[in-house]
């Protein structure tokens, strides 16, 4: 198996995209991601969406968005799983390249959400549950969150405002991120006084669903040219795991076991714990999200994952920096293109450059990426080189 | 790299299943798939599917179809490049076996159509066509075939009836094949009485969309166990490749460069000609896809590929047979499932398996399937070992 290595980062800010095509976002960001990587040619592309078919009415990606780049004839498909499928695609690109077939790879998380009226785009996220048993009934995604959050609260007696430091974190990131959908910081006031979507889910516990694209260039480590431009990063570990799609079904609905596994895989695959990592993108959907996957992690023991938020451990300066860019809350949630979205802030952070961000010292990041309520998880370990 | 062995087949029959769920349907493929592979336990499962999220509103596949067949906790997504969704899940599995990050993975090919009316799955089977250009201007995927048929007829003028020689070698193998939608021959006057699709498609020249749902488990070929039930299937060659997904972008629309560079790469891995192959399971989708798959493998000349039909070679006992279990026109077009039907059936002509359809001597076997009009396509070559 070859060394995969992150060798070019390319992103169109997250927001409101009215005024671009699915295949003008994608082809900023892919051209980005080859021109800062060098200007290396992709033989593949693996694209991670999740609605297009739904609300754009587009399938067959991989032939749309790359002849539109100019890339025509190389190989390319989609790779769907749901909130996960950015996740998923890089793990599709890191496979491709370890086993020799691919030297040089694309991988794109893209979105395109808002032109659609947000009862149209409630009903296409819940297609990440199980439509027959839980998008049928009428149950949503935040619908979903707030059944979790509800039974947290019951089974821990958590202090409920102890949700809203992850919405502080994320904006108070976001606000130093040029490509976040939201660029100002929250109160805790504002968050206390924040209109309910799905009780007790208020609207600044749930990242705001926005279009984006985003792109890494991955190649293998020993046939990299020497004179690219940045440092490189190796990907070190890389998982998929999933769980029951339906919440019902689960032993314990706040374990988040896919979550777990993915963190566990990836990092024995690295030689690592998921406490040595400098900085952990985790998946804030919904706040109860970011904190259920900190426990699931074995960053903190059940029911007392708020806590590290509330001590400050998670802030840019804290022990273990979470949403350094802005999460699923601040910098937007482009759903499908969130793992590349997490990767290419994850590269900004190893290279050193996430500007006001900056995690000092960051050498090692951990990205994960939710589909459903954790029924899908992707994580990655992503390690500086140099 | 490892060599990828497919060591497990598992289909239902091609048809409309109305009493069946997609979930339901997958899971009878995956378990029949281990079974045949003597009960390996796969580490993850690829699902080749393209049209759930906009006919069955169900996407995040993985969570949903291994939970329900008992596989919680595997790697598991779903892969999509319309018609070449299982042709593309398979080389995701190749990629990830070869790699070596997994021993043992299935890859499922599913597709649920028949649930809906005609209207809406041709509405659907339109989104692997560009949607902005094509589909939006109500250009079906029929009709794409039609424009392509036409230009061929005014181009190389062939006898219009050479066309139905497609349709005819595909329902005398699927008369014999028990997992076809249709089990009987037609007859050269049923062909040219066939009512118009689009003209000049007319019904024999289109195979029908019907559910399905089949399954190959793949695992290394230096580790799998020594006492498995079946002769190993070698996966010697695999590639995905698009083309422009628009026809109005090709400089020769009739060449299908994608379908040629598919099986150039795959054929070039496995170090043969395609000429060395024993049968070729081509997307006749519709009888003029067939023919330029022919002519863009290199097999016959641009104008001539009608000829080998009409002189017997593709049948079972010419010179290269093709769709010998009945392919899309007669065993049915699951779409998104395809590719994968191709590996069981390829793998059942090289275990011997194929009953009255059985090709003599066959050892090695070259499939290809088309998302678009050839927008995408995806080749393997299959060899048996033994």
């Amino acid at each position: 198996m070859r060394d995969v290595v992150i060798a070019g980062i390319g992103q169109i800010p997250v927001g409101e995209h009215w005024d671009l095509s699915l295949r003008t976002m994608a082809a900023r960001a892919m051209l980005a991601a080859i021109k800062d990587g060098g200007g290396m040619k992709p033989q593949a592309m693996y694209i991670g969406n999740f609605l297009s078919p739904v609300l754009s009415h587009q399938e067959n990606l991989g032939a749309l968005l790359t002849d539109n780049a100019g890339l025509t004839g190389i190989e390319a498909f989609t790779v769907e799983a749901a909130g996960a499928s950015g996740g998923a695609a890089l793990r599709v690109g890191v496979n491709a390249v370890a086993s020799g077939f691919i030297d040089c790879a694309l991988v794109l998380g893209v979105e395109k959400i808002t032109d659609m009226v947000g009862s149209e785009v409630e009903a296409a996220v819940a297609q990440s549950s199980d439509y027959d048993y839980e998008a049928m009934t009428g149950l949503s995604s935040a619908g979903q969150a707030a059944l979790l959050m509800q039974r947290y609260l019951y089974e821990y007696n958590p202090p409920r405002e102890a949700f809203g430091e992850f919405a502080l974190i994320a904006h108070a990131n976001g606000a130093n991120n040029p490509n976040a959908f939201f660029r100002k910081a929250i109160s805790r006031e504002a968050y206390a006084s924040a209109g309910m979507v799905s009780d007790p889910v208020n609207m600044f516990d749930m990242g705001p669903y926005a279009d984006g694209a985003a792109a890494v260039l991955l190649t293998a480590r020993d046939t990299a040219p020497k004179d690219l431009p940045h440092p490189l990063v190796r990907v070190s570990g890389s998982s998929v795991v999933i769980d029951t799609l339906a919440l019902h079904d689960r032993p314990n609905p706040l374990a988040f076991d896919a979550a777990c596994q993915s963190v566990e895989r990836a990092c024995s695959q690295a030689g690592i714990m998921p406490g040595d990592v400098d900085l952990f993108e985790v998946c804030d959907a919904f706040s109860i999200y970011a904190l259920l996957s900190l426990e699931a992690a074995g960053l903190a023991r059940h029911g007392e994952g708020w806590k590290m938020a509330v001590n400050g451990e998670l802030s840019i300066n804290g022990k273990l920096p979470i949403l350094t860019m802005g999460g699923c809350k601040a910098r937007g949630n482009p759903l499908g293109a969130v793992g590349v979205y997490q990767a290419v802030e994850a590269v900004q952070q190893l290279r050193g450059q996430a500007g006001r961000n900056q995690v000092k010292d960051a050498r090692r990041a951990l990205i994960q990426s939710l589909g459903g309520p954790a029924s899908t998880a992707a994580a990655h370990i992503l390690e500086r080189l140099d």
